[in-house]
């Protein structure tokens, strides 16, 4: 006789109903074969009496069991494990109170080095250097969880709750066309826009669409490593070309296409990414003929096109385009924050149509709810008075950033104050090197990683981009403070 | 002379500074050679009293341009469109007045057919038949808006705002460790858990890790659409094994098991998409035993799992995986609102840390907002007593609409009540066509769309997969009325 009494354990605090315990406890006796096929269950009764509860609890159990297949009713002869259930091959269960997270896979898969990338855990008492992140503690939080609540608060939201259209809400295409022709020249309809998850989205749906099969994609020397990676991952045949203090080498893009059939050119125009300089006027005008002279793609990502201190914004590329030949990405998380996932995909209606269709099996559509809060985020001028509140805060953040830089580190350093954007190109002295930098500096609770990403070509520059505009001023100086004792001391040892 | 004063148009009503339109106007003016390189522009006092404007908007204007590097200023000479500036080829600007979609493409890209599927557009006047959505009017808009702003309220929040883990949040990732556990059986912890967009985005990414160039995934001779899209997407070579009153044939994935190498299997365990049928458990046993013994992978849409009206839902394939096969996927999509996009990828740790790390590029993360706020509604038991409440709803319309299906129009269907899920594999008399009943329903203001997705592989089922959880009593009085005109109309024709 099966020790019922000590087998099965009921946990009358769970929310899940005893019948479903017990049928559940049930099912792993039938499928461990500790209760094997044709075995005759106990009586009603006679279990209830044994486990202690209802009896309608164990009725209820094994009708659920019946209906589930696991057991079977033989008229005046009781309940009988089912008789043709084929053996479950392991029987190492895990027991419920040792949950434990999986670490087998019992299939391959295609694994891609490329993708790999670690990142560092936080600790509040470290500074952790970044790219050129904003700063969480500015988000207008409240002003958008209030225009949140005020858009779903409407009765009309109910039209947006159900599957939607793959480009995103049609109120924020709309508002966008308007807000992107204002501000940056940008002469579009609705139609020209797919609304993304972000940049990345961007970038990821455009590489898909554009270089399979090691088609040839130009980027700089010195490259956003997100974007190199999401190309690597698409076996691109990635060229590279070099990057001065004008920008891409519209020279050297020229001579590929001259050579080679170039299906794109990857391009943040604004602020190059990582060097923070921008593409000339002269450049701009050179690399959109040759895009119309040779049929390619020019993804022009522009991540921080706001983030100018000293004039207004340079037009992008894609507002002197008028032969189809831009993608241009963008999205509202720099200038917001991050975790606000709202972006965009702007091109010729052919190539949206096509983008759309594809964003479709990614991840079906955006959040609607979201996006109309944003939609209303711009036209009521939130947008704009927020980007005017934190330009200020960032431009007195550079220039904190950069006079200190220079006042305390000019002896280690060489750099150029940046005209936009979040971050600093800084290039350390050509006799120390950013490992001994990055080990010194974490004595001094000042993380400096993934500067191996900054040279992967062996360009040999010594530079990395350092963020400041996530600092607060009193940051900013202890930052400084822990650079400049990890760099005298260095330069102790060095001696 | 240039005519600057009929050229020149600005708008003293618009949010643009004027300094900034016109420079904007001077560049276009500039590119499209009207002001060819080295023409002398007029000085700041001449422009400002031609067309009206203060002399230091002018001022303020040609620094712009001269920052921007379109014009250069020659000591005591003045100031010149810089000389050296390429011609850019198009010249054909659109006017700003009249912006219409961009046509164009300017270079070639990968079209699928595949991703092509148009979709209705909607009209209040008619009903449109779907698949089995849920009804967007029950969506518990306020309790999850409140929850929101809840959320997004406290101080700690700000720890959210920025750049987040792609695994997604990590309370959400706890809270649904122990929800699915105690709701489904499953023995996970954290790590096995990757937060995504829904059920697609799942897909999608189990796809990318699992079958390119050409590898086998079974699937059944019904499947869901969208699956079959996305694995054709990627060159999966697919094999279709029938489906029968107890869900996909497990005999017919050994005898493929045999002859090939099987990279994985997909099936919508719970209730067969389109067709409904549960598997029973004799085949789940089997097509575990098989997974572990020619190590391939099971990908387990659980995409209906909480809506079972006659018995508890029966366990998925996940809860019995103990050897790393099942990539289990699901969502709150269905259960909530498909506008809130969250839904969850359950595996290995392996695959997990593969998948996120795939994701990263995708779309970088999810909406760490959203997640905590779900997490919330989880923990507080919201999302239970939701279901409770719509289960009872949805069941009453089941009950309603077979009813009179069975009632009204058994003369020309046949079809199996559901256990559970939100459709009717609906089974029209051989003597007719869809195609037909398409066209006739379409006067009676019945939209019957998309049927040819449902036998794409020529078996001849003659059935559609009709939903009717989105509709009210009313409703589906008013749809089962058209169908019936439509089907009578439809017999005295072929009389």
């Amino acid at each position: 006789m099966f020790p019922y009494k000590t087998s099965i354990t009921l946990d009358r605090d769970s929310k899940q109903p005893l019948y479903l315990q017990l049928s559940n406890q049930f099912i792993l006796l039938i499928k461990d074969r500790t209760l094997p096929p044709e075995t005759k269950l106990l009586g009603s009764r006679t279990l209830s009496e044994q486990i202690g509860v209802h009896r309608k609890t164990v009725v209820a159990c094994y009708e659920e069991l019946m209906l589930q297949g696991w057991v079977e009713s033989i008229p005046q002869k009781g309940t009988f494990v089912h008789s043709c259930l084929p053996e479950l091959i392991s029987q190492n269960f895990a027991n419920n109170e040792h949950i434990k997270s999986n670490e087998n896979v019992g299939f391959t898969f295609y694994k891609n080095e490329i993708l790999n990338r670690t990142l560092p855990s936080t600790d509040a008492d470290y500074i952790y250097v970044n790219d050129g992140l904003s700063d969480g503690r500015l988000t207008p939080i409240n002003e958008l969880a209030r225009t949140y609540r005020r858009v779903t608060a409407k009765k009309s939201v109910v039209q947006h709750l159900s599957y939607g259209t793959t480009y995103g809400n049609l109120q924020l295409r709309d508002v966008l066309a308007k807000y992107l022709h204002e501000t940056r020249g940008l002469k579009i309809s609705r139609e020209n826009i797919l609304i993304t998850r972000g940049s990345q989205m961007g970038i990821y749906l455009s590489t898909q669409l554009l270089v399979k099969n090691h088609d040839i994609i130009i980027v700089g020397e010195t490259n956003y490593s997100a974007a190199d990676n999401t190309f690597q991952y698409h076996n691109a045949n990635i060229k590279r070309v070099p990057v001065d203090e004008n920008g891409l080498s519209t020279n050297d893009i020229a001579a590929y296409c001259k050579k080679y059939t170039v299906k794109a050119v990857y391009v943040t125009s604004h602020h190059h990414h990582p060097t923070t300089v921008t593409l000339s006027a002269e450049r701009r005008i050179h690399l959109l003929n040759l895009a119309k002279q040779y049929k390619f793609a020019i993804i022009e990502d522009d991540y921080d096109y706001d983030f100018n201190y000293s004039h207004a914004p340079i037009l992008p590329l894609a507002s002197h385009d008028t032969n189809g030949n831009v993608i241009y990405i963008g999205s509202v998380c720099k200038t917001v924050a991050p975790v606000f996932r709202v972006g965009y995909l702007i091109a010729s209606k052919e190539f949206v149509n096509e983008a759309a269709n594809l964003r479709r099996i990614v991840d079906r559509q955006g959040d609607a709810l979201l996006e109309l809060a944003f939609a209303d985020f711009i036209k009521s001028g939130d947008l704009d008075r927020h980007i005017k509140k934190v330009m200020k805060i960032y431009k007195a953040r550079r220039d904190l950033f950069c006079k200190l830089l220079k006042s305390e580190l000019s002896d280690f350093f060489e750099f150029e104050v940046p005209m936009g954007g979040m971050a600093v190109w800084l290039t350390l002295d050509i006799q120390y090197s950013w490992a001994l930098v990055e080990r010194i500096a974490l004595k001094n609770k000042l993380v400096i990683s993934g500067w191996e990403r900054y040279d992967l070509f062996d360009v040999k520059h010594n530079a990395i981009r350092i963020g400041f505009a996530s600092y607060t001023n009193d940051e900013i100086i202890d930052f400084i403070e822990a650079l400049k004792i990890t760099m005298i001391e260095i330069s102790r040892k060095l001696i």
